[in-house]
């Protein structure tokens, strides 16, 4: 059996998420496996190296697939690979490899990127890819002090979105970046300097993430923000296990999977 | 009579252009005018900077508009008139400005930006504005060879998409500057360096561009990229002012227009 490796593009919004739950949903690791079994003519199955949820979208999702039929001219397969998917999904990297790779077991590395938007006016090119959050103003200063304290090798069970996870919730962060600004929306106009400010970027890099784990570590780093959740209390809520405890889940536009690393 | 510049940001992508041209056609310029008479209270005519095709983005048009109410707090009407625009127009800057100023009238230079993809995967996330140009390879030198020709003033009837122009069809180019790369996308995947030569941007800036004219400038760039117009047939194109010896129209998705300047 050949095993191929891919890189996986999508915009997330009209999506239910990257696994197939059942056929009735459109989720893109469906997409991937109906489209790969036409052109392959055999039974394919897709394995992710994690779920995104509903609506999260991914610069660099990998996957790998195993199939009897060894693809000769791989260029040539991509281009006809992309030609059938639709155009917010998009196969940019397929590599063959070693029989033991797995997309999942494999990743030695994640980063997700969580955009905010707090500007009131309408970002009319970035809409789908941020959370316009402008409720409160944001203390950057003290989201980044409670990001330090997230990072590191913790048990995440209260910053988990699955009550009933059997498995470890055990996870290291190795970073957890905030910028401000950084997009070049309305880089033209006079408004481009004072705009630049509202926008914030929470990069995360860690060995694995539990479900709507980055979802609920920004909503904590938001509350934090607005003073809601004092940067203090951050290593007790990770000593509570408790979901309750840690702040919202963010919406999910504003979530991107932007690579994942292999050793 | 109050006067107010506003810069706006639209995707074009499902407008049948700017300019109002009968009251069932989904314009910008109408839906502008429809939400600010709502919220003055009064008939409004918004100016454009000039009009952009069906399907063309804009980052940094400019518009103006008189009305009798005076804005007392611009900041604020100028989050609620976004909050009353649909999510693909944006108006990023509103301020008041001297009676006479006029945004087509006083608009001193234009920029337009044409973005092509020559690779042959979806760009998930640029896939709404730039134009997949796949048929033939392009010649970067011979292209910025033509646009050398093409800078500077000349009468520029052979390139306007109006063969019923009545008035001066002579326009300064001051600059067309052609880069290769230039765009994020997959940047942390390793196809990244590969991607990054396959996007062409080509920039124009004059004092007015004529009816399509940045389209067809675009088209016939690509045709000499392609070998089909040769480099030095384009003086010979300028002169016969004969729109049938120019390239093809270039479509709308790869155009915006991204600043007006005033003196």
């Amino acid at each position: 059996m050949a095993n191929y490796k891919m890189i996986v593009q999508y915009e997330g919004s009209r999506y239910c998420g990257w696994q197939v739950q059942n056929s009735t949903q459109n989720t893109i690791q469906g997409i991937l496996e109906r489209t790969l079994e036409r052109m392959l003519a055999e039974e394919i199955e897709v394995i992710g190296s994690g779920r995104t949820d509903a609506g999260v979208h991914a610069r660099g999702q990998s996957a790998n697939f195993h199939c009897k039929n060894h693809i000769e001219d791989l260029p040539c397969f991509l281009t006809e690979l992309n030609s059938h998917l639709p155009e917010d999904i998009g196969v940019v990297l397929l590599e063959e490899v070693d029989e033991r790779f797995h997309a999942r077991f494999s990743a030695k590395e994640k980063t997700y990127v969580y955009r905010i938007y707090t500007g009131q006016l309408h970002d009319v090119f970035n809409r789908k890819f941020q959370y316009n959050y402008t409720d409160r103003p944001l203390d950057i200063t003290a989201m980044r002090d409670a990001a330090s304290k997230l990072t590191g090798t913790h048990d995440f069970r209260a910053f988990c979105g699955n009550k009933n996870m059997k498995k470890s919730t055990v996870r290291t962060i190795y970073h957890i970046d905030i910028t401000v600004g950084g997009t070049d929306a309305a880089a033209d106009t006079n408004a481009a300097a004072a705009a630049q400010s509202e926008y914030i970027t929470i990069s995360y890099t860690g060995d694995g993430f539990l479900q709507n784990m980055v979802r609920i570590l920004t909503g904590t780093l938001i509350e934090v923000g607005t003073g809601s959740i004092a940067v203090d209390s951050v290593p007790g809520i990770l000593e509570s296990k408790d979901r309750s405890r840690a702040g919202f889940t963010a919406p999910a536009e504003g979530l991107c999977l932007e690579s994942v690393s292999y050793s």
